[in-house]
C-alpha cells in the first residue's frame, strides 16, 4: 500500500481524529461536530480531508466508518478492512488469531526501560484496540527483569539485538532515566528499530531515517504554563 | 513577570532545548552543536533566538547559563535566579524550603486517575529538577486511594474542588481510562485548574481558556509508523 505524502500537522490532526471518530456514537459527523470538540475550523478540518481525497457527503455529514477509513488508510495504519481487502485472501480467517505473530495486522513494539514508568506500561490491555502489540520489554537491571511480572517476555538489555530481530519489534517505547537515554537510543538504533516514543526529558539524537515522538510530561507541563 | 509571546513551534523547541542545555556539560554551546543534535537548522535556532531579544555571542557559541536563563525567562518558566531577582528580597533565605508551600518557584500539579499509569507517578522523584511539584493524587476508587503508596496524599476524586483550591493546584496530569477522561475533565475544569497533560487517547473538549498538551502513547506510536 502506498502512502500519501501528508503535511505533519495534518497527520497529527488525523491521529488525533481517529480516537475521536472511534468513540462518536452516531452514523454520521459533520465537519461543525468536529470543529466544536476539537477547536479547529471547518475550513481547516475539510482542506485536511481533502487532501487525502475524501470529499464525499458534505451536506448533512460524513459517514464516520468511511471517513475513519479513509484517514487509517492515507496515514498507513492497517485496519482490519484495509487488511482483508489488501491481502484479497477471502480463505484467511486466523488473521486476527493470536497464533500467527508475523501477520502484518499488527506492529510489534517494545518498552526499553522498565522503571516506574515503563513497568506501568507492561500491560497488553492498555494497547488493545489499538494495531500495537507489545512482545518484549528490556531492562539494563537484571534482577528488575526477573521480578517484574508481564504477560509478555522480559528480556535483560544485552539480548535486545537478538530478540527485536526474532520477534520483529519495529518501534520502541522509551522509558529509561534521563541519564541512559541516549545511550539506549544508541543501542535500539543498531537493532534496526524504526521508530522510538521517547517518553524520557531528553533530546535524543537519530539518524534521519528514525522517527522519534517526545512525550516528555515535563516538557507538557512547561508547554502548559 | 511578562511573558514574550511566542509561537508555538518556537515554544515546542524552546522546551526540548531546555533539557538539552540543562545537560550541556560544556559553558557554550554554538547553534552548530543544536543543530546537530535537534536536526534543526542553524537559520531557525538563530531565528527562534532572535524571537527572544536573545543575540550575546555567536562567534565561538552562546554561554549555556545566559541562554537557558533568557529561554526559561521568556517561557515564563521561573528560575532560581529569575525568582530571586523578581522578587527582590535578599533576605528571602526560606525560599527554596519545602515548609513555604505558597512559593511561586513550583507549580503544583495534581494527577488525576491512579490506575497503571497514574500510580507509577506517584513518585516526587519523577519531577526533581523540573518546576513542578505534585500535591495530590485522585481517583474515584476509594479503595485504590486506600491502598497505594505515595510521598504525597492521595484523595477520593470527589474531594477534589476542595483540594485543588486549598492546595492552590494549577495543572492536572489525566491518567484516567478513555472512558473516564472527558468527565473528569469537565471536573477538573470546574475546580479551575489551568491546563491538563492528557495521557488519554481522548481528545478532550475544554473551554479556549485551558491548555490541553496531548501525550497519548498510541497517538505518537501511530505519527512514527
Amino acid at each position: 500500500m502506498t502512502t500519501v505524502e501528508i503535511p505533519n500537522p495534518t497527520k497529527r490532526r488525523f491521529v488525533q481524529l481517529i480516537q475521536l471518530l472511534d468513540n462518536w456514537s452516531e452514523q454520521k459527523i459533520t465537519s461543525s461536530d468536529i470543529s466544536e470538540i476539537t477547536g479547529w475550523s471547518t475550513s481547516l478540518i475539510r482542506h485536511d480531508f481533502w487532501l487525502i481525497g475524501f470529499s464525499k457527503g458534505v451536506s448533512n455529514g460524513y459517514f464516520v466508518s468511511e471517513l475513519s477509513e479513509a484517514i487509517k488508510l492515507a496515514l498507513g495504519i492497517e485496519t482490519s478492512e484495509s487488511h482483508y481487502i489488501e491481502k484479497g485472501n477471502v480463505a484467511d480467517e486466523n488473521r486476527f488469531s493470536d497464533s500467527n505473530d508475523s501477520r502484518s495486522f499488527f506492529k510489534n513494539i517494545c518498552i526499553a526501560g522498565l522503571g516506574r514508568l515503563g513497568s506501568a506500561l507492561l500491560d497488553e490491555s492498555f494497547f488493545e484496540n489499538s494495531n500495537f502489540k507489545i512482545k518484549a520489554g528490556f531492562d539494563s537491571n537484571v534482577n528488575r527483569v526477573e521480578i517484574l511480572r508481564s504477560t509478555f517476555p522480559l528480556y535483560p538489555a544485552n539480548e535486545m539485538q537478538f530478540i527485536i530481530k526474532q520477534q520483529k519489534i519495529e518501534y520502541a517505547i522509551l522509558t529509561v532515566q534521563d541519564k541512559d537515554a541516549q545511550n539506549m537510543t544508541d543501542r535500539l538504533i543498531k537493532t534496526g528499530i524504526k521508530g522510538i516514543i521517547n517518553m524520557t526529558n531528553v533530546i535524543l539524537k537519530v539518524p534521519d531515517n528514525i522517527k522519534v515522538e517526545n512525550l516528555s510530561i515535563i516538557n507538557a507541563l512547561n508547554l502548559v504554563i
